[in-house]
């Protein structure tokens, strides 16, 4: 089954994987899950928003399982950051049905689309729409780098996009969400353990800085005559890392865009992108307001205007307690095991956090011993993937079936 | 005849120019050139490098006088960077047959192809060709953003590829040229003069900072666990200022790449274009490394590997000092004008530059009094640019007529 989907959107240079919402790569990873969910005998559905679902029993019936994650990527992402919970959500049926198991709620597995936001520039696209949490409007602005809008892009892709929207109807039906996913972080490697349960999805915002200065010829502009945007974003970069260190939280600028971008061309406009997380909101607005005031002065010294503007903003997310301690306890007790399986909290955002609004939601991570994700270099051993499996089916079976 | 070639190639958002070499803003500027060739009698000819001629009497005579500049430009560049002296030149050629001039040697008007660089990244295609500076095997293996090799770009525009190369019976044919070009810097604005003449350009080159670090989750990586290239190249932007203020030269991060450039994830490499000049070869060699040895002891602290590569290089030019005293003393002597024409340097490239190499070669600089270039902020008023056609018909008659 893994094998399968390795080759799609594969980049053979890097490694990595170029999976881009609405792509032809979206697309085969999309006929994959479809092929997944017929060769089971569920019933396959696409839903407005273009998430897909492969139902086991009548979902009519409500308070139903669900479980999956995402089959797209970051550009040049890793193999395991998003597939690894649809895969693992298929095996662990497998391994329910080999069990015997006989379900008493009916149960989902789900691939959310456009959850890295690579395209697009705004994560969780899909759970969003149905979350209500993006209007249609909204995602009808939304742009590629090459101008394609999402309409556009979903219409190539066969997609309605007049029909995309809220959807509580289907939200209603669900009783509670399980995501796996591969950690994206070293904190089961330094504790030793193969499986851990999220306690939190901590806050995140991207914010634009614009810093326009005066394109100017390289080589007979003296310094004193420039108003180069380039200073105050390289002083704003390092600004970033020291108010990061300082409050315990991550500051990134990773993401850069320069007009006219001539090597003999002091630019006139630079544009870079700040990633910024914490462990709480306080703590992320003392960082975002550090960065700001520091690219502020800078730039008033050196005739550079700065526009700030916060592009995406995703609030602390608590996973809902109870699920939680439920989760704990079905892989604590009674279990052929002596995994330890710790609580722990995470800088990323997935779609889980989008649903935790509406719905009672919980996350399991698989070891990562690298650390390392959206790269190519993410890892996760196949030990530790089988245990991902097993864990995710005994959640499954202890909240499904009899 | 400044009306027609203004809508060329113009681009509407930011009222900059975009004439590449071999694309249909070029072809355009290039047919312009061969009908004002054409109107005035002018034998028209393109030479193998894509260069363009218009003569007035038979090279084949020797020691002609040649006048011009370029019509292409940087990306959003100005109005005045290259057709200036190529309009300048048309309008003396005016001039002087209203004062019923007769020539005693072979006249021509140039156009240089590419002189920019602007699409391949190498400035100065066509004069370094002819001066046999560059090879035909270097030029071939230049290619633009997207991939298109320079003989790809000129058979696309009917030019061939093959033919390119070095031209020595040409340059055998030239005793003198003369580039008229916009000052790019206010020395004239700050000394009060509408015209100069240029006594040198300061040596320059390009050097490419390679940044590799690696790529990883912009919110779930430690910043203790961080390999982040884009600290090194922000470190590295700001020792340039620093190196070049303490010297009295200019160094410039005007151009730069980043992979894999997402919102949310730590590039793997930053690609920083370092452009320097300064007024000696000594000076510039200090500066630069000083500013590799600040790049290289951050990377070292925080586990990112350099690796800077010089892409381009053209030592100090210091123009024929002949040509350069006669001009001063035909402009200085007999004119009805009381204007003063100071000798300067210049820190840009320019094709006289090239060819000094070759043949005695000079420039007059017009005043731009906002100092800009490269940018649609460059400006000279029309009676500065009327001053430099009187300074440069005076000029060629002195040199070409009885």
């Amino acid at each position: 089954m893994w094998q399968d989907l390795k080759p799609i959107g594969r980049n053979p240079e890097s490694g990595g994987y170029r999976r881009y919402a609405w792509t032809g790569a979206d697309a085969e990873c999309r006929a994959w899950f479809e092929a997944q969910a017929r060769s089971r005998g569920l019933t396959y559905e696409l839903d407005r928003n273009g998430n897909q679902w492969a139902w086991l029993g009548d979902p009519a019936q409500g308070n139903a399982v669900v479980t999956g994650s995402h089959l797209d990527s970051v550009p040049d992402g890793g193999p395991f950051d998003g597939p690894l919970g649809v895969v693992s959500a298929f095996a662990a049926l497998d391994e329910l049905r080999r069990r015997g198991a006989e379900f008493t709620r009916p149960l989902a597995i789900v691939n959310f689309g456009d959850e890295e936001g690579a395209r697009f520039g705004l994560a969780c696209v899909g759970s969003r729409l149905t979350a209500g949490q993006l209007t249609p409007e909204q995602a009808h602005r939304l742009r590629d780098a090459d101008g394609i809008t999402l309409p556009q892009a979903m219409e190539r892709a066969g997609h309605d996009p007049e029909a995309i929207g809220p959807d509580p109807d289907r939200l209603a039906r669900i009783g509670a969400f399980v995501e796996l996913h591969v950690e994206q972080g070293r904190a089961l490697d330094l504790s030793g353990d193969r499986i851990g349960i999220a306690s939190a999805i901590w806050p995140h915002g991207r914010w634009r800085f614009d810093f326009r200065g005066e394109a100017n010829h390289a080589g007979t502009t003296r310094l004193v005559d420039r108003r180069d945007p380039m200073l105050s974003y390289a002083e704003t970069v390092l600004a970033a890392r020291r108010e990061a260190e300082l409050a315990g939280a991550v500051a990134t600028f990773g993401k850069i865009s320069v007009e006219p971008n001539g090597v003999n061309a002091i630019p006139s406009l630079v544009r870079g992108w700040l990633d910024s997380r914490a462990a709480d909101q306080a703590t992320l607005d003392t960082v975002v307001e550090g960065i700001e005031k520091a690219a502020r002065e800078y730039g008033d010294r050196h005739g550079i205007e700065l526009d700030v503007v916060r592009e995406s903003f995703t609030p602390v997310v608590e996973f809902e307690h109870a699920l939680r301690d439920e989760m704990a306890r079905i892989l604590g007790e009674g279990r052929d095991t002596d995994i330890r399986v710790p609580v722990l909290g995470t800088g990323a955002g997935h779609d889980a956090g989008i649903l935790s609004g509406s719905i009672p939601t919980a996350m399991l991570f698989v070891r990562n011993p690298t650390g390392v994700s959206h790269s190519p270099a993410e890892y996760a051993s196949e030990d530790d993937c089988l245990a991902g499996v097993t864990a995710l089916a005994d959640v499954l079976e202890g909240l499904a079936c009899k």
